[in-house]
Order: C-alpha cells, then structure tokens, then sequence
C-alpha cells in the first residue's frame, strides 16, 4: 500500500484536510461520470498548483500523429487518444477582487471532499482565508446526470464569515483546451460558434480530423440563502471561451450561491445541425426541473443500480469500501446503453491507454455486465466486435493473412488498430481468443444462442481462419507450433508456443467447428447465409481441424507443468519473494530486454488459461501450476491480482486470496502502482467483482446450471452480492458457517452448492 | 540488379542523357566528399523538379527529439542525426531573364555527368533551350580539396549559343536549410552573423542544442573566355543568406564563366572566435592558387591515394568500375585524419542511419583502411572507442550491469547511445564483440601489440565484464547461456542462444584473459595502472572464465550444424529458392511479425562467426554450415553478399562468388535494394573490398604471416590489389593461372601462398 488518506467509509469516498501533493491523485480518485460522459475531479474555479484537467465524452477520439522511430510494415498510421473535451465545469470567483485559489490561499481550514457512492454525486467543502484577509465558507456539490445524460449540474455556495464581502462569480466555457499527453502542444478541437442567450451559452466546436460536432453549453443563475436573484451579469467572449461575470455584495454569514448546467451534446445522437437547440432544449428542462430535482432522480437512478449491483461485506470497512468504489466507478464509465461505446482501461478518468478497446473489455468486464445488468448489455459489447469484425479482416490482411482471416486490433476506437509496437500490434495475438470466449460466456451464462446463428457465427470463423493460417508446421516436432507471440505476461516478446496462446487458438478453433455443425443441423437458414458469405469449404475446416488436433503445447516433465512459453525454464528461476524490494516494480526499474529474460511475470499467463478453461483441468493441475508461477509473478499489470485471488480461494488458500482481494479492490485507493494520479484503472475493476462473486463466492456456470462454492475471508462477518441470472435475481449472503439464497423472480431455480443440488423457491430464504 | 543507366567505365562514373526521375539516384552516385565534408550531386542552380539536398560536416550532428510510441527504461533521450549543413554550392543563373532550371527548359541536350574517381572531380554539362528560345552551353566542374579540406571549387561556364544573351550569376551562401528526414520542419541552425566583404561572404551560424560553431564562406569571380573581369556586383543579404549578384551581356559564342571557392570551418578545428578569419585566409590562399592549381593538387593526392589503394580489374570494366567506385567513395568519406571522427553507414551522401557510427567500422571497414592506409588510420579508428569507454560504461550502468561493464552503442556520434528500439538498442549487443575483434585484428594485421597494454585491454576488459554479467545461469542445461538478443540477422529479434553472440561473447572473455596474462607477464607496470583503474580481482577473473568455459551453443545433431538460435529449427523452412518472388523484398512487403518468424536470413549471422573465427573451423565445417543457412539468406543488408562472396570463393564456388562480388560491388551502381536515392551504403563498400582481397585473393594473417590462396573469376583476365603490410607494399596480381607478387619495401618478406611459404624480395617479381 502506498497511500491512505481515504477515510474508511461504506458508501462515500472521502478526504479530509487539503494536500497539495494529493491534489491529482485525488483528481483521480474522485471522477465522475454517467456513461455519456465524465470529468476528473478538478476544482471549478482556477487551481494554479499541479493539478491534470480532464474532461471526456464517451467515444470522441482524435487520431494523432503516430510517434515512431523506426517504421515497421503494418504499422497503423495513427494512434488513437482519447480527446480532453471543453471544460463546461468552470467557475471562477473572485472575494474582494482577489481570485480565490487554494493554491494561494492564506489558510484552508476544514477541507473535505466526498464522492458519494450511494447518490452519485461529488461534494467539496472547505474554510479559506484569502490573502486579503476574507474568510469564507465555500460548499459545492456536483454530479452528472444518470437519467440526462447529456448534462451534469453545479451548485457553487459561497459564504463571507468575518466580514461582508464583494463576490464574484465567472462560469464559463472553454473550448481552448488541450491534452495532457499531446506531444508538442498541439491543439484538437476547432470552434465553430461561441453564442450566449440569456443566461445560457453554447460553444459548438468540431474535433480535428475525425470530425466530430460536440456542443458545450451552460447555463447559470444566481441566488441568496436559496432565493434566486435576478442579477445582471456581464458577458465575455473570446475565440474558444465564453464567460458570465456576476458581482455581488455579501452581507457575512449570507451565503451566495451559483448554480450551474451544463454538459454536451453530440453528433452520435443528434444530426450536428440541431447540436445547440437539443442543447438548448435540455437546459431548459433542466433548468425547469432544478438542481434538487434532478439529483432526486440522480439519488433514485443510482439507488436502481445499486439493487441489483451491490456487494456487501460486514466487518471489514475497507473491503466494503474497495468493492464499492470498483462496482460504482464501473457503471460510471459504462451503462450499455450504445453499442457503439467500449470500456476504456481509464474510463473517463485519465488520458492514457487512448481510451481505446483493450481485451479487457471480453476477460474481464464481460462477466460483470452479464451479471449485474440484463443481457442485452453484454450482448451490446459483443456486437460491437461483430460490427468491426471487417476491419479485423483488413488488419489481418495487412498481416499478410487470406480469405476472411479476422485480427481484431490490440487497441481500437473504431476497428482499426491504433497501436504501434510491433510485440503488441503484431504480436499479442491472444487478444483474438478472448473476443471468441466472450461470445461462449455470454451463451453459457445466459443460455441466449441466438447470438450465435445471427452474428457471433461469423467472427468465430474468421477468428478460426487467423489461428489455422498462424500457426506453422514444425518438422522438428512434427506438430504445429505458433511461433513470435507476446502472451497475457507482456514481461515476454516474441516468444515461441506461448501455453495460453495455443491453447486459446485451438480452443477457437474446436468452438468454431462446434457451432458450425451445431448451426448447419440446427439453423439451416442461417447456416447457408452465412456460408455464402464466408465461403468455408469442407477442406478448409479440415485443415482447421488439422491444426487444432495437432497442436503443440510446452511441457515439463520435470515440473509435471506446461511452460508458459519454450523458452521459460532457460531463465534464472529466482522468485519474487527472492528478489530485492529495490528493483520493484521492475517495469520502473529496469531496462526492458533485463525484464525479458527474467522470469518475472506481470500478469496471470499461464494461469490465464486455467482461468478461462478451468474445467479442462483438474484441481491438482490448477495447484501445480498456481505453485510454480505465482511465485514469479509480480502482479505490475492491474488485470492481475484478481485471476490469483479467485484461484487462491478455489485452492481454500483464503489469506493469499483476501490479499490479492485487497490489492485488486483497493488498487486505486491505496494507489499499489504509484500511478494513480493518471487516472483509475477501469477495467480491472470487473476483475474485482470476479474475485468476491467467482472468487469467494465460487459462482460457475456448469452446464447451464449456476453453481457455487461459497467460502469467505475469516476478516468478513458476511458478504453478499446479487446475480442476474436468466432475468431472475438471485441474492447470495455468505456467513462464515452458512450461505443463504433469495430469488427475485418467478420460477424455481436449480443450483448447485459445493456441487449439491439446491432449489431456490422464488422470494423465500434458503440457507446451506 | 534494377538500374542500368551508369555507362561503364573504368574509371568514371558517367551518366548521359537528363531523366528527372534519376536525379535522386545520380545525386547520390555522383556525391563528392574529402573526408571534412561532403555533398550530394545537387545541381549548382535552382531545380524545381524532386531532389534531395544535402551538404554535410564531418562530426556536425543534431540530437532530435527523440520519436517513441511507447518509452522504455534506458532509451536515450535523443535520436542522433546527421544535419544538412549550409549550401555554399548554390550559384542561381538567369538566362534573358528567365531562371535556368532543368525541370522547365524546353529542350534538355547532350547531358552528361562524369564523376571522375581518378582525380577526384565532378564535372555535368549539357545544351538547354529556354523557355525564351535562348539556347545555351553550360560546362560545370566541382570538387572538394583533399589538400586544403576546409574548401571545394566550382567552376560554372555558360555559353550563349543562339544569339547574344544577358546572363545573370546569382552566386549564394543559404543557413536556412532543413533535414529531408526531420519531423515536423523542425530547423536545426540558429545563424550568428551574415558578412560580405569584397567577394567574399561569410555565415556564421551554429546548431542548436549541439552547439558546433560553423562558418561557411565563398569567394567568387567571373571570367570571359578565361579572363578575369573586374565586375561590379550587387549583394542581397538576407536572415540567413547572402547572394552576390553579377550581370553581363555576353555575345553569342562567348563563354562567362563563375568561379566559386566556398566551404565550410568548424569548431573542432579552429577556435570559434576566428572562424570566419580563418575562412578569410583559406580562401584568400585558394583564389591565389586558383581554380586549376588547386585541382592539379586534387588530381596528384587522388593519385597517391590510388596508388596505394587500387584494385585493377582486367576483361570486366563493370567489376572494375564497381570496386573503383567502392574504393573512391570509401576514401572521399574517412581518410583516418582526425581520430574524433568515424564511418557514417551512408557517408556524406544522405541522412538515413543518422551518419552515426555502427559496428559497421569494426566488423567491415578496420580491414580495408589496414590494407590500404598507414597504420595509425586503423589504430585512429580503434581509439574512437577508447575514448568512448567511459560512456559505454554508463551504457551498461543504465541497462543494470555493474562493475564498469561496457556495451558500447548500437548507434553513435559522441559515445552515447542513440537509437531506440529496444530489440537492437539493448539486445543487438553482439556489436561489443566486434569492437573487440578490431583490436584483435589490429594486432594480428600489423604485429603492432602497444595498443593493447596502452588503450585496448581497458576496452577488451570491459567488453568481458559485459558478457560475464549477461550471461545467466540454465539449470536445465547446467550451462550458461544467453537469453534475449538480436543476432546480426536482425529479422530475429530477443532469441536465446544467438550462436554468433555467444561464440563471440565466449571469444571477448577468453581474449580478454589471454591479454591480462601477457600484460602482466610483459607489461608489468603497464599491467598494476590498468588494474588499479579497473580492480579486477582474481575471484573475478575466474568467474569470466567459468562462463566461457561453460557457455552454451545450440547444436543440431540431426544437420550437425550449430544453430543460428535456439528455435530456428521450429520455424518453417522453405528456402529462398522456393519463396515466391512478388514476396520480395521481405522487408518491404510483410509485417515485421511474419519476417521474425520465417526463416529468412538478412545477413551472415552463424556465418559472420565462421567469417570471424576461420581458423576455428575445418573447411568441411564452414561448407556445411554455408549450405545450410545460405538458401535462408535474403542479403536484404548491404553487409551480407560480401562476406558470402568471401566464403564462397574459399569453398571454390567462383560463380557464387562472382554473383555476390558484382551484388556487393555494383550495389548502388546497379541499386540492386531500391534505395539508392536516399544515398550510399558506404560501409558496405569496405566488404566490397574484403571480397575481392580476402575472398579471390584468399588473403588471411596466419601466425603473423601473410598468406593467400588466389582465385579468379572466368569472367576477368586479370586482378591486381596491393597491400600495405607492416610498412612495405605488397603488389598481387592474379592472373587465370598464376599469381604474381611484387615488394615495394626493404626488407625480404615471407608470405605464404596457398599454404606454401613463398620469400619476396623488394623489388623483384615472383610468380607463383
């Protein structure tokens, strides 16, 4: 753990006392967001000490220029980011002619900040004496709307406490903004319009070459211990800014307050003619509604979520907080509401990792959804693979790959491949096995084959067409191998017969051929259009079946282990509890071919597969090799910590399983990576409900049949958390000596605990 | 081969005819240079059509933002690159008012380029007719001076053929140049002062970051029909330029010519105050001298050059003019003056590869410039490393190694590394060997062994440090091993057991040792400074040796063949035989992932260690090893036919030999890569040389004496090559069936020929 000054809290992140040097990591901590959009928690008014200004509309992107030294062939031409959008957060305010600043202040007393989890919502309150001797009480409170979510609202209290002060408030647009990662300060975002009618304004700017319309609009009013004033104001506009300057006298111990709405509207939604009327529109009836209204709805929204996403853990605050703070900022960056968004690894919280698609989204949100939302929401995720699966056919055929064969990109914004290493761009291919597993998980969990027939057919075989054409023969082994992979431990390139990798690919290949039959005997209709389509010949599937059936997998006999890769036991074999603390983590530390011949792995590899495929081996296989790598994994990727923690409880190792628990629920709030002022790491959080729901709560789909094997941290009194299960909800609630089942729903449910069989009668308590 | 248009010759380079889409070609073939600088064939007067300027400084280098996608730990901070210094070779003409600018005359006839290799001199002439219908003659000539390096000489004569004309010189210095390569227009020059004074002019302008201070200068005058008129002129001076202007009708059959000395004084050579002073009196010397004194001079050093370095070739002007061309350019870029000074992979002739210095100079060029040069030349080269050791050190520090561990850099100009892709940057590390092997060849070419106990064992100590570190310790194979590098193949990245790596890595250790051991026994107090600067221990003298001992060489019983690397035999190996030619070059038309793992060879890897360490394997060794990998190899680097050639003439097989010595020696000529445009493969020229000495000429060092084992393509009547071997000269001159050798020295001089010993006698021939 390398920080702790979140205060332990069921519901609400909070901090108390203000830190300069905490600012951005809290900044991070703090974001918030509504699907459509999201902000870092950055002060409204100006904050002139080290602080990363973020602001990001859910899949508004920019193509910049690639940074490469050395071309390599198939490089993609651009690198997508994730754009810093306008700032309609902005208000400055000026105390007797003096900006207030906390970075200038002369005192900050009282500072507190709270994300409240439960409400959605994000409040600051604190006690500055200015440097002209003003002491004033400041409250804000700020959310982004759930239920409109084209807009987020502002409430801006300020109170004189030892004298009548003069204040002024300025909210304003900006549209002057830029990224913090841009490379030489370039700019993204050209402004079309800057216009102000009454006390709304509206700046309509056009991203650079993508061309995406985004307007950001406002709208303020004023009142006095809650009574609105009807208040001139004054109105400066520039290029790229537009501001309002109100200026009252305060009477002390009055407190002034400024109201604010604003928020974007987009040309995903709307034709980018009517940008600032829909604008204009819904602040009007925001406006009409007000701030206490609309964060009734806001309280009632997230009150909605949290019935069916909720975990609880008693007696262990910290815990409860970490899985809370994970599910929350989940369903912050995605509701599934538009198939044409993703998760990005940053959500709306930082710029790096582009926002892009990872697999990310397939290992490790894809259960969350599938289980804390209705099904057409993971079914969302996968369609958007489906509506790329052309652009993956085009990647591939840069790769030198025929007839259909399908790479789906590393990275992506819209389908094409926006990264530039050729180990990862080129060489992480397993990537391609994940968007397979995802389309058998949604099946297995929901039991929904339509999919299937309809679109997950065709990205299936053209993902079966890469592996079977990937793959080469070895006359030395006489068998297929799959050489120059980088696998899920990306402390290794170009390595040759990763065990993930291959076992992935033939999985791929057999699940292919299975549904292929399973659609020509049952689907005919679907069956021939879609052979029409990918003209799949009888020769080609055995050829296939050749690759797949003859497939070469590493493995010790020595160890009784598949080796993560050829090469693997080559290395100097020195565990991580072996290595000097100094040299961690070694991604910071050390040079990268040093970390390549290492044998330090940064995220489950091997034991990826034994996740993925845990039916395909036996427990006593799964502990073999949980035994040999975990020792030799440094856990440096966020995906980490929570495929070890499910695995360590499957093994009834429940010290090392809570620990990893933590790591991975608390990664952010503890800031484990020394990087949390980048922004959180989004993704990792579904891992995160993984290690509680299939972890401790060893939920698995076994033939259809939901199953579990309940086991909990001697630390917890008890913990639950809900499931959505074919359109039922099952509630679960592990005690330390007894597990109790409550179905919502309206038919009988069989389900397996500690492989007996259990049925749940609709709204009565079962315990076991 | 896939031009053809460079007219065969013996002794020039000569191309006829105007063609716009060659003047990026013959700018490169026909490149000047005198070792201080050099330029590219640029025409004197503006061309509007696609050219490639470059004028370039010896040791005048920019550090450019570095352009990495993704940083890893220990990238330098910048990428080196060679800067397009100022043009001083500009001379404007106007013609009736109208620009002179091949790319819009009406009529372009008699064209012709002769870069004459014998004295050192480029010469262009041609008939033009305008747009206005004035048709002229122009007669151009220019060189850079051997004897006064800091200086070149144009001559520019035109010819008014059709009526009487009005011509106007523009004659001009221009700082306010570019890189062809640079990102994003970035300007490199910050310019001081712009002086003129009579006919002279003067730019003092130095480069950013780097700081070398430069003047550049010219004098002109004008001359009708060869006398000198005292011409009133008109200066426009500019920011960064300054142009003479001069007038004249000239009658119809007259000649006006412009004589232009210009050039450039650095910062290394001269105190930065007086740079234009100095420049002052250079050229103040040279108008004195003139135009053709000066060029008598060129003509006579050009002489003593060929005199020491030429290669005849008699019955195949193309291989003859192939090897002058190597030879010429090889001198026009390094003479071994100035030991601060290195090998740039393209010479003054283009920017690609930074102009840096690779382990190109150690592994090709050390052997021509010891044949060819006096010694010190040779020994200049071997203490541009010394004086780098240090840095090299640090190299090793950032990359974790201890104990003043040296890796010398991929890329250099002052010590530092300046490349970066981590797969050569920090894994490419077999370039430590042959820096070593330099000294080694150095010893054993000129029987000189001070180096070694003053400079060189502090190198070859460091250099074993480095190996000893890297390697580690396989328990599986109970050796040692190393893990993660780049071969000389560079279309395989982060292999395992690199045969080449480790076959020299175990040589660096044991050479190391060999030389403490002589040194202590010889050199005693030599022995205790190096020691007490290098603490060495004996425990870890012993620890080097315990891994040479035990280092670990992949082995194939099955070919009974060392292995290139660890999983060569996984990949799939069809040869280059049966590669389908619209595949080729490999380089240029498949992703880097699918090149890395093919079996497709860029150049001797295994066999640069069977080229290095000759005398370590039996001929049946080599043929083997030779058939095996040769029909992998692509020779897509300009340093693999050379070596091949080289084998192939030893294993007999002249019609191989022959095929790979035109490829190597005709490589830019023929441009046989397609890239001839973006300047010269300068290094590579050196392995030209080798090929016809070592390979036809079958010349090793044998125990201190000199042997060969001569051959000769059916193809050539005749070859002759002379050797400078420990200060006297050694004629050879191959014939079809015998070998003649004569002696410019005093002393008689064994040698051995095709193993039998041979006694020369100065100044009398023997046949063989």
């Amino acid at each position: 753990m390398n920080q702790d000054y979140i205060k332990p809290d069921n519901w609400s992140i909070i901090e108390e006392g203000f830190d300069i040097n905490k600012v951005k990591s809290s900044e991070s901590l703090f974001s918030i967001g509504n699907g459509a959009m999201g902000q870092r928690a950055n002060f409204e008014e100006h904050y002139s000490g080290p602080t990363f200004q973020g602001s990001y509309i859910a899949g508004v992107y920019y193509p910049d220029k690639t940074r490469v030294g050395w071309w390599k062939n198939g490089y993609p031409e651009y690198f997508a980011k994730v754009l810093n959008a306008p700032n309609w957060i902005g208000i400055n305010v000026s105390i007797d002619g003096e900006a207030l600043d906390l970075f200038n202040c002369l005192k900050i007393e009282n500072f507190r900040r709270e994300l409240n989890m439960k409400e959605g919502w994000l409040s600051r309150s604190f006690k500055a004496t200015l440097q002209n001797q003003t002491q004033i009480n400041v409250e804000t409170k700020r959310f982004l709307s759930l239920d409109i979510d084209e807009i987020g609202a502002i409430e801006y209290h300020v109170t004189p406490l030892n004298k009548d002060a003069e204040i002024q408030f300025y909210p304003y647009l900006d549209s002057g903004i830029t990224n913090e990662d841009t490379n030489w300060d370039d700019k993204f975002w050209d402004v079309l319009t800057v216009e102000h009618d009454d006390n709304q304004a509206f700046i309509m700017s056009r991203t650079m070459k993508t061309h995406f319309y985004v307007c950001t609009s406002m709208q303020t009013y004023l009142s006095l211990n809650g009574t609105i004033l009807n208040q001139d104001k004054i109105v400066e506009e520039r290029d790229n800014y537009i501001e309002f300057q109100y200026q009252n006298k305060v009477i002390k111990g009055d407190t002034l307050t400024l109201t604010k709405f604003g928020g974007y509207t987009v040309d995903r939604n709307h034709d980018k003619k009517e940008l600032c009327s829909v604008a204009k529109r819904t602040l009007n009836e925001v406006s009409k509604l007000g701030f206490h209204a609309l964060l009734d709805l806001q309280k009632n929204s997230w009150a909605k979520i949290w019935e069916m996403a909720d975990i609880t853990i008693e007696g262990d605050v910290k815990a409860q907080q970490g899985i809370r703070f994970n599910i929350f900022q989940l369903n912050q960056t995605y509701l599934g509401k538009d198939a044409q968004l993703n998760i990005g690894p940053k959500g709306f919280t930082g710029e790096k990792y582009g926002g892009s698609t990872y697999w990310d989204t397939e290992a490790y949100c894809i259960p969350f959804y599938l289980a804390t939302k209705d099904q057409k929401v993971a079914r969302n995720l996968l369609e958007y693979r489906y509506r790329h699966l052309d652009r993956a056919i085009e990647n591939a055929q840069k790769l030198g790959f025929k007839n259909g064969a399908a790479l789906y990109p590393m990275v992506t914004m819209n389908g094409e491949e926006c990264h530039n290493e050729w180990e990862i761009t080129f060489e992480e291919i397993h990537r391609n096995g994940a968007i397979a597993f995802a389309i058998y998980n949604y099946h297995r969990y929901t039991g929904d084959y339509s999919y299937i027939p309809e679109k997950g057919l065709e990205v299936l075989i053209g993902i079966a067409r890469f592996w079977h054409q990937r793959a080469t023969f070895s006359t030395l082994r006489n068998q297929y191998v799959i050489l120059g992979v980088t696998g899920p431990n990306e402390y290794e390139n170009n390595v040759n017969n990763n065990f993930y990798t291959n076992y992935v690919a033939k999985w791929c290949i057999d699940y292919a051929v299975e549904n292929i039959e399973r659609i020509e005997a049952e689907y005919p209709s679907d069956f021939i259009r879609i052979m029409n389509k990918v003209k799949l010949s009888k020769a080609e599937l055995s050829q296939w079946k050749a690759v797949a059936d003859n497939l070469y997998f590493p493995f010790s006999e020595e160890h009784n282990i598949y080796l993560q890769q050829d090469g693997f036991l080559d290395k100097e074999l020195i565990t991580v509890a072996d290595l000097d603390q100094s040299q961690r983590p070694i991604n910071q530390k050390w040079s990268w071919d040093r970390i390549l011949r290492s044998p330090y792995i940064k995220q489950a590899d091997t034991l990826q597969g034994f996740y993925l495929f845990e039916d395909h081996f036996t427990t006593e296989e799964l502990e073999r090799h949980f035994d040999f790598y975990e020792p030799f994994t440094v856990h440096e990727s966020s995906l980490s910590p929570c495929v070890h923690s499910i695995q360590a409880a499957k093994l009834g190792r429940m010290e090392q399983a809570y620990t990893f628990y933590l790591r991975t629920s608390r990664l952010d709030l503890d800031d484990y990576n020394h990087e949390v002022h980048e922004g959180l790491h989004i993704t990792s959080m579904a891992g995160t409900w993984m290690s509680i729901v299939e972890g401790f709560g060893g939920m698995r789909i076994k033939n259809g049949v939901l199953s579990f094997s309940p086991k909990i941290p001697k630390q917890w009194k008890t913990f639950s958390f809900k499931i959505n299960f074919r359109n039922q909800i099952l509630k679960v609630n592990v005690c330390q000596n007894e597990t109790h089942f409550e179905l919502d729903g309206t038919a009988a449910l069989n389900i397996l605990v500690n492989d007996k069989l259990v049925t749940i009668h609709p709204n009565s308590l079962v315990t076991v």
